[in-house]
């Protein structure tokens, strides 16, 4: 394992302690600043505490696509889900912050389900990501997105849409720049190369369709940047804006570091979880509690490197005044673990039940979402 | 250029003088011999020159696949195009061979016209290419194939129904190997290692389709044969035949040496030649004939290195008596370069004028060729 000072980010893997400011100088992305944010904010009428709290830290090109905006051009969102697993709360938490910004900027919203790519990276047959696959998107619907403004990109099923663009890309992407951007090797099969122009085509599909070149904005994890290297690199050459981007940190698990995930069962709250499982998770989370209750009443606690205090940044605080108090009360000794915990349970319990009744209701709507290349002929 | 002892044959590039022997060596291939041949002439009924004359010379499993069908289990054909130019006499003869397998074994037969490859790798936009392969289909259909036996694959349309193939083929070869069986480099675009594999999935596809494991005969030129060694290698793996294949040599230009290829129009019978075009090319062919027509009537031609000779041994002698006789006519100095020219130019332009007429027929059906997934459901 790397140690404190050394860290991996790859779109297939994250290790070590992530230095998200380290990040943005190696990637070369560019810190949100309050500007950006308050005209962000301006827009939606109201904060969002996944901006304001810089769980939406870095950018590419934001100004000039929020400049574009006021000048008169609409931009869509592009973001998506690779479908080998579950649901949990890591993917829903920046969905939400998709619904934000599709509701603030009116924004058509386009959403790819990399069913290739992961039957190329797993040990999974495509029947069984088909089924991930259906249940990721009504997970997607549930977050409340708006049927006329969104579209979900099946590779599998849109792929005869999709491929002529990625062959554009393709052809004008060389495997050595996709070894240097990916770490690709001899060894990788020769799926996920050309699979990396599949994942950059949607930044174009609606100018295509649309017959203009209409600005994108991504909203993903910083891990996923190195997929819109690519894109910005081709889309000159293919008379396309660049595709500008919107990166969160990772969403930590309830172990001790790291990024919620589905190959970690324990420190993840999956959507379909019962309340029963998540009260159990939740109360047996790493924390940045002193060993003993009677040292925490005399040293305070850390909530900087607890999960339980960063799951209320993200959702479940009711207010920043509250996360406020959260924070100073675990310093100072005065709120312990437990019934800290125990407040989160309940809150993270409510929010996935309400979810799960939502989730019902979407999964008679996949087909509705699908995109169809007739509905824009 | 290489000089005769040394050539390069790769599916993109042919380079000196092709040892066809030492080519069967180094592919790993074997030669078809006078029993196979006898078994294909008996069932056809008939002798085809392509065969006899061993234009068709080299196979792999030929004998395995005609042993599985006296055993009752009918194969189909594969061959294929690249769209990237007009078609030509050295497209039209392996066609003719084609046709002659099918109506013998009464089998399916797929055509797959890579226009995504060509994109890949030609300086043509995809609207330029659409119409060769529009162009292309219409010649193959031309040739006389079954309607209800035989189904065109154009990639860009029918890559949904290809593409999960092509993951399962992609997932199981790496870089490396694709690396070492086409001699990609790193500098390769990251389209053409996957179109390997997109390549290899027309094997598998009707054993999909029709749900059981079905026996496969690729027909083509021996340049191609790497993509089949992909197939090959993988077949097992997914539980099927490794496809059966039955070897051309180049159909030889009008210049001195070399396969005919559309990048060399002058010495290429291209099938929208006009009468007037093919009797300039034809008479101003290379031949193998001496410096001055004294000289040959004392020393005699060499047929073996004439292309005119050549066209003769592939479609256009009437009969295996009256190749022999201008041969041996040749050779004694009895026939000069003239007449012999004058001769074969007029039997090209008949063929080609025919060739047209069914043409224009054939251009008004090419939807009633083009695979649809709909048909199989």
């Amino acid at each position: 394992m790397p140690d404190q000072k050394q860290f991996v980010v790859t779109p297939w893997k994250v290790e070590g302690a992530v230095d998200y400011e380290k990040l943005v100088k190696d990637f070369g992305t560019q810190l949100i600043d309050d500007r950006l944010r308050a005209r962000i904010t301006k827009k939606a009428g109201f904060s969002n505490p996944l901006l304001s709290r810089r769980v939406f830290y870095s950018h590419r090109d934001l100004g000039w696509l929020l400049d574009m905006y006021d000048k008169g051009e609409e931009f869509f969102l592009y973001t998506g889900r690779g479908p080998s697993g579950g649901t949990h709360l890591g993917h829903i938490i920046p969905y939400t912050f998709n619904k934000y910004l599709q509701d603030a900027y009116d924004a058509e919203l386009w959403f790819q389900v990399t069913d290739d790519e992961k039957y190329l990276v797993k040990e999974l047959e495509q029947e069984e990501i088909s089924e991930f696959a259906r249940q990721n998107i009504a997970d997607f619907i549930a977050c409340g997105f708006d049927p006329k403004k969104t579209h979900v990109l099946l590779d599998s099923q849109c792929i005869k849409t999709l491929y002529p663009i990625a062959l554009k890309i393709a052809k004008r992407t060389t495997f050595s720049t996709a070894k240097a951007v990916f770490g690709f090797t001899n060894e990788t099969n020769v799926g996920l190369p050309f699979f990396t122009a599949l994942q950059a085509a949607p930044c174009f599909l609606p100018s295509v369709l649309h017959k203009r070149n209409i600005p994108c904005l991504i909203p993903a994890a910083i891990d996923q940047d190195p997929y819109w290297r690519i894109a910005r690199d081709v889309a000159p050459k293919l008379g396309f804006h660049k595709p500008a981007a919107i990166h969160c940190k990772f969403i930590s698990g309830l172990g001790k570091g790291g990024k919620m995930s589905s190959s970690e069962p324990e420190t993840t709250i999956f959507m379909d979880d019962s309340p029963t499982v998540i009260k159990q998770k939740v109360m047996r989370s790493f924390t940045g509690g002193a060993p003993t209750e009677e040292q925490q009443r005399l040293e305070g606690g850390d909530p900087s490197i607890c999960p339980v205090y960063s799951y209320y940044t993200y959702l479940f605080a009711k207010s920043d005044a509250e996360l406020q108090k959260i924070f100073d009360e675990c310093e100072e000794g005065e709120l312990m673990c437990g019934p800290d915990k125990t407040r989160l349970a309940g809150r993270v319990a409510a929010f996935v039940s309400d979810f799960q009744k939502k989730k019902q209701k979407a999964l008679k709507r996949v087909d509705d979402f699908l995109f169809r290349e007739e509905d824009f002929t």
